[in-house]
């Protein structure tokens, strides 16, 4: 294998080796996907815009005690993380109602969901990523049951710090994916990313429905401005001075 | 409105007013659907055998304790009914793995569930009848939660009766539908029908996958003999003396 074939290529990043076995280099690309791969695209400078943003954030919540797979970002757009065995769960945490909540049960767009909904889907594209019960998820054995309540802990303690940390963006968290890997050990981390293209972002200075719309949910909706939208949410990210004490 | 304009007009029913308000009467169709009724056809006679063998089951559950709608059966494809406000759930029960359970999870054809599984989802064509999960079901409010608890206790009473009654056809009741409703008094009733249209109903005298199968799943699948498979059912369960005492 050459050095520059990639470990494995995702929709948004490309996984390459690196000297240390236990390490990897993700480069986080350009290339958009929506409704599973059936709407592509490419964003002008996504890769460094969302690894830049997520590279924050894993840092920010670091802080906080969350423990991820993130350690620096030697360029900007690659990150170096841990290696680990990735659980093919997408947890997703729901603070408003949006995209398919509303689609499948017809409960109206921006609905407060207090408490938040942690949600369980497959990860697997040839099956469309499908909602999971508890009972799936408890079939499906994809992780064990301790396993499977300590991501739903993380998810919801991930959820309250990025809450405050959007807040003073001025950003509303409508909802967002995490995916969790375990390393050697067996210790779970945080995983992926956390960008514009795995949360919805609503900018609070906006009232408009369409307006407000800081992430992939413009491409998606072919709403355009989407390379400002996400630049935008990346400025304010690094604004953030109460939040990157010490991070830079 | 004339006598003949039924007061609801579903896929495979339709439904009549009586003289008495709390009574309603409703004539099985022989049309079939599937798939959301993207897919549309008729089984002939479909309308006689489902309400033979729904009025049937509905006498050996009532006589089990288990409450229903069922009144009696005035025509081959009649059934006099109590009416009630039907919970907009339709409630599954899963002995073995089959359908969107498969098609969703990539579980095996035929995997025995123990324990079964309950599962409820929202019965809205226009959404796609969605699969719901613990909290989507509460979001949506459509039961109390002592309701939704009543409901999983009854589907699962009703799913031990129905195997045991099945079993003795030779037939195994892989997995089925069910509908409740409220009456006057608030009470949950076991509504709709129980049949091919709404069971998947494996013979125990047939091996082959294709050949075994003995409900709708023969019209979904384009298998053919879909009429002499209704009619297989029909006769294995109205010849089912151990549970047909006094149910004449």
């Amino acid at each position: 294998m050459s050095v520059s074939s990639p470990l494995y290529e995702g929709k948004a990043k490309k996984i390459y080796a690196s000297e240390d076995a236990d390490i990897l280099i993700a480069h986080f690309k350009d290339d958009a996907t929506a409704f599973n791969a059936q709407k592509r695209g490419s964003i002008k400078a996504k890769g460094e815009m969302n690894c830049t943003i997520a590279s924050h954030l894993f840092r920010y919540l670091g802080q906080q005690g969350i423990p991820s797979h993130f350690i620096d970002q030697p360029a900007p757009n690659q990150m170096r993380i841990q290696a680990v065995e990735i659980i093919p769960l997408e947890v997703v945490v729901r603070n408003r109602a949006a995209g398919s909540l509303c689609r499948q049960t017809g409960l109206p767009l921006g609905m407060e969901l207090s408490p938040p909904l942690v949600e369980f889907y497959l990860k697997n594209d040839e099956l469309g990523d499908p909602l999971l019960t508890g009972d799936r998820l408890n079939l499906l054995n994809l992780a064990s049951p301790d396993e499977i309540q300590t991501l739903r802990t993380l998810a919801l303690e991930i959820n309250q710090h990025l809450i405050e940390f959007f807040n003073h963006c001025a950003i509303t968290l409508v909802d967002f994916k995490l995916e969790f890997g375990r390393d050697r050990q067996g210790t779970i981390l945080l995983a992926d990313e956390i960008s514009p293209d795995t949360c919805r972002l609503w900018n609070q200075q906006e009232t408009d429905p369409d307006r407000r719309i800081m992430d992939k949910d413009r491409f998606r909706q072919d709403l355009g401005d989407v390379e400002t939208a996400y630049a935008q949410v990346m400025e304010r990210v690094l604004k953030n001075q109460e939040f990157s004490k010490g991070t830079a």
